[in-house]
């Protein structure tokens, strides 16, 4: 059997445009000669549409689309995704299905068992769980068709009742077939590999394995799909970060998987590449505005910016202030060269001493304090803003995973933008970034990667004022935020009680920061974000 | 049987604070001759602790105080909500339980088996379902206890497989007891009672209902605990929007529920008042800053703060421009005279220009449009925010729904602020606030009330210009919002098909921008912020 792996990128909603390109793939996997073509979980709107789905019009939308790709599948049977009406009195209004469309007609509907209902999965939240198993036979193969998280309750930790292939394997199938939505992280595509062979040493059966590929705001869907023989050796594999289809002989012979040699930082790169690139395709822009201080943030954003989206839709301001070094400026304007992006010099001084005037009587009897850094990073995010709207740029935020977990940075300043590009990337890993960014040549300038960070918002700041060492910040910050340590295990790993204390409490304090940010592109296992939700008034 | 219903407004996770208030509530009911005290759903923690469960010392926090709690627990009984750990292998990490303490012990733990996960609501995020039914006998008394929406899966829309209380039943109890978490919203108050009501006519048994009161962040909890004898009829009540403990006897006769003549608008003032309460009380600040245009929204935004904060806690400031007219003015300081509060006036148009001079190379060849707009709202938010830091004030945001829905504001300008007030109202309600205020005396101005409303961003400009009338544009925002109406179906209501295909594009582009709004208090079936999820690059 041959079977084409269309491991697509989707636009939420945009259905005539997604339709007219899976008719298309579906053409060209007739012309290939594959007997089946497997579309991604959710294939027929996106994922995640969210609350797009309480829209019965939406749904409708969906199903009339399946029913238009169902024409186009004569000598070729097809699975895609699609939410489908429940019409049980009892239960959510939906299903999260997989159609089978064969003959100029959906021939089969099956509907997901296991709905992930944590981190950035919001499934239960639409969706009634399957009660029915039943294999499919196509094209003379019976085939098990499970949707994503069906095949992940194995193991030590299992997180539901059921296990739907279990029920699946009495039926004897001779295929497993799994359409996904499964999103990067550095640690997933391990874990996922992981899983998905344990299925396959488990049943005895060989897998295709079909995942969305392309960025959803936040999300970003790494592809790599594959197809796993019976040994759970590999017969085929799709390209991470690509939009791609290809047409694979199940029969075919597998080989162990390869070792890539490609790094985890690799991976990160290309993953916010994507990000930022779909967030711009997608929402039909195509330049951004990004602000240059001379330091490392920005800097690398600037450069997978550049990437991203060509050196000539990338513009960079710098706005220094009479705090700001000669470093800052020539570093900053050193970047943009080496980038061949546009910059523009604006400086804030004018400007700050325009809003100091305006504000003496309201100031009277107080010295300064925060209010005048803040005061001006929220000029720097006006003028970033005017030029944003003025030129129809996106602004693309700076901040890093550091800042954004101890609050370290100015609502409505340096904490605005469209997007949030390394706002899941801890300090230390970005200046692992910016020495992947520089890997060919000196990209980003040495001197940004060499001195001490600083915000420049007073006489001779430095970060290390303020906070601990970025080596130490980011591993306490790691523990507590991606595995929940608490404050006995983080004192048991030998930090200072004092200081875990703090950087726990700025952490939990500044969650009504977090909650104004723009959305942060997602490359870690937990992100601010949809993924992390905390209550803003609390006190723990 | 003598009940303690203690409708508590909990802190979430200041554990100290909640169990010392706690015990002396039980020593209180104790003195009165309670047999029986009930708290609220997850009242060891508060509600919603959101993810905050997902750290273990979290929960071992709430065993802890449950079992200090349990220690006063002698002479009387006492039910209270607390996640506790599902020690199977299988399922979800926790459980959403009822603790029943007596003897100074943990007599009884009794689990929720409907998880809400819709609108506000996350559970089956965190908690496995419970599966297994029994009474428990409290002081001789058989009791069904269940947790909030294990009483909802009644009537024609059945969202769960399952009905907790039609297992519990078959036990035979003398009572229901039912602690909730159930929040504010101006539909919510009717439809609880029916469902209360709907639970003790099926099962002929009397019902003590005990919900939370307070704010937390978005959510305002509004009490209205109850006791129902078993004919339906209302035993006793407990106010709404109050703290209160209230020991009742159950085998007394009840009443029909009385007619309360309180108008759906008097319970939305009523929330936003405790919402800003709340959210400054447990934040641990006294004083708000807000900013006045003359315009209705600000105002009844200051009338809320005043009630809420007491007049020498609001401090108003008028930031007028070239484009302001006289009446701005004057209309602002006769509301800070009539409500009492400190106003300032800080002018923007030497800071305008100075930003104008700055940004006149960046800007050269391109005329003035929207960008000139947003630059004065920017302005206007930075000099907000600079009082709001000088002076440790949060800053309120004046949002209306209707605005907030197509986009109406600037980011980081107008859309600046701790805490919306009213962004969950439509601007035809917002009337109907200021009404409400002005009910003994002119709070609000009147000429603030019945001039044309506009953003005197430019020249002469009316909201009209832009928007069609807000009472049309009202009605087609609740459809949409409110209902999931469709497109068709706003057609056959009548309305313009260009207009609904406007408004409602405006509403789903407009995603990016309520994406980094303050948290907006929620007094709606269906507000923006936790209880709407949509995604912000899509097509639809």
């Amino acid at each position: 059997m041959k079977i084409a792996l269309a491991q697509v990128n989707v636009h939420i909603g945009n259905f005539a445009a997604n339709v007219a390109k899976f008719k298309s793939l579906i053409e060209e996997a007739k012309l290939q000669g594959a007997d089946l073509i497997v579309f991604p979980e959710l294939g027929i709107c996106g994922y995640p549409a969210r609350d797009f789905l309480e829209y019965d019009s939406f749904i409708q939308q969906c199903q009339l689309h399946i029913e238009s790709l169902a024409t186009v599948c004569n000598g070729i049977a097809c699975i895609i995704g699609s939410p489908s009406f429940n019409t049980d009195e009892q239960g959510k209004n939906l299903f999260n299905s997989a159609f089978v469309l064969e003959k100029g007609t959906i021939a089969k509907v099956v509907h997901k068992t296991l709905l992930p209902t944590y981190d950035i999965f919001d499934e239960y939240r639409y969706f009634e769980p399957n009660r029915h198993f039943e294999c499919v036979e196509i094209a003379g193969v019976k085939v098990a068709i499970t949707i994503c998280e069906d095949l992940w309750n194995i193991g030590t930790e299992a997180l539901y009742q059921e296990c739907p292939m279990d029920k699946l394997i009495l039926d004897g199938p001779d295929l497993m077939v799994n359409i996904a939505a499964s999103p990067f992280d550095y640690a997933q595509k391990k874990n996922r590999l992981q899983v998905l062979k344990a299925n396959v040493m488990r049943y005895q059966v060989p897998l295709v394995y079909v995942n969305h590929v392309g960025a959803q705001t936040e999300l970003i869907f790494d592809g790599a799909s594959l197809v796993l023989d019976k040994q759970g050796q590999i017969i085929d594999e799709l390209d991470s970060f690509k939009e791609e289809m290809k047409v694979v002989d199940i029969s075919s012979k597998g080989n162990p998987p390869l070792i890539s040699g490609r790094e985890e930082i690799e991976d990160i790169y290309n993953a916010l590449i994507l990000g930022v690139r779909d967030y711009f395709q997608k929402s039909n822009f195509k330049s951004a505005v990004i602000g240059l201080s001379g330091g490392i943030d920005s800097a690398v954003v600037a450069a997978l910016a550049t990437e991203a989206l060509g050196q000539e839709n990338v513009h960079g301001v710098l706005m220094p202030s009479q705090y700001s070094s000669d470093h800052s400026i020539t570093d900053a304007k050193a970047l943009a060269l080496n980038l061949g992006i546009h910059h523009e010099l604006i400086p804030i001084e004018e400007i700050y001493k325009s809003f100091e005037l305006q504000l003496q009587s309201a100031f009277a009897g107080k010295g300064p304090d925060l209010t005048e850094e803040n005061l001006q990073a929220r000029i720097r995010g006006v003028l970033l803003m005017a030029v944003s709207n003025k030129h129809g740029h996106i602004l693309l935020n700076t901040s890093n995973k550091s800042e954004a977990a101890v609050g370290y940075g100015t609502l409505y300043g340096d904490m605005c933008g469209g997007l949030s590009v390394i706002g899941d990337v801890y300090k230390t890993k970005v200046y692992e970034l910016a020495h992947f960014i520089n890997r060919d040549r000196e990209l980003i300038p040495f001197n940004t990667i060499s001195k001490a960070p600083s915000a420049e918002l007073r006489h001779d700041q430095k970060d290390s004022d303020s906070l601990p060492e970025y080596g130490i910040l980011d591993q306490i910050l790691e523990l507590y935020i991606e595995h929940c340590t608490s404050r006995d295990e983080l004192i048991a790993k030998g930090f200072e009680v004092a200081l875990i204390d703090r950087i726990t409490g700025l952490v939990n304090r500044n969650e009504y920061k977090r909650y104004q940010t723009p959305p942060i592109l997602r490359i870690s296992p937990k992100a601010f974000g949809m993924g992390r939700r905390m209550p803003i008034v609390a006190k723990y």
